[in-house]
């Protein structure tokens, strides 16, 4: 089955990348946004009948390699 | 309003950093994995009372700097 992991910092955790796009951004022109924070999406087939069991597997793969977890959260929707 | 902006690669555009991320989720033990594709994900804030404008605004960002339309897609999802 698909899936989709989306892995983004913290509340609180500074992200220099985010302003430097909100700068490029308003230096295009495009003056209303604030607050930008970049993140990682990863898109993927798991093989795997159950949904708990594919779950499961999904959260080791964050909490192993994909995410981490001192400096940000994951979420992961299974299709 | 909060919005997510999420870009990937279009279908058929190759992913070698999503090639070497099944290989290490591989090779963490994770084999139930595949056709791993890496995108980035954009979370911010858009000034606005309208939602048709915050889409627009939202839309001329991937265009002018967010996403290379070439090889990229993107979504917005305004909350």
């Amino acid at each position: 089955m698909k899936a989709r992991i989306v892995v983004t910092l913290k509340t609180g955790v500074l992200d220099p990348q985010g302003k430097a796009i909100e700068a490029a951004l308003k230096s295009f022109g495009i003056q209303e946004v604030s607050g930008v924070r970049q993140g990682k999406v990863f898109d993927l087939e798991v093989a795997s009948d159950n949904r708990e069991q594919a779950e499961a597997t999904l959260k080791a793969a964050c909490e192993k390699l994909l995410a981490n977890i001192v400096v940000e959260n994951y979420t992961v929707e299974i299709a």
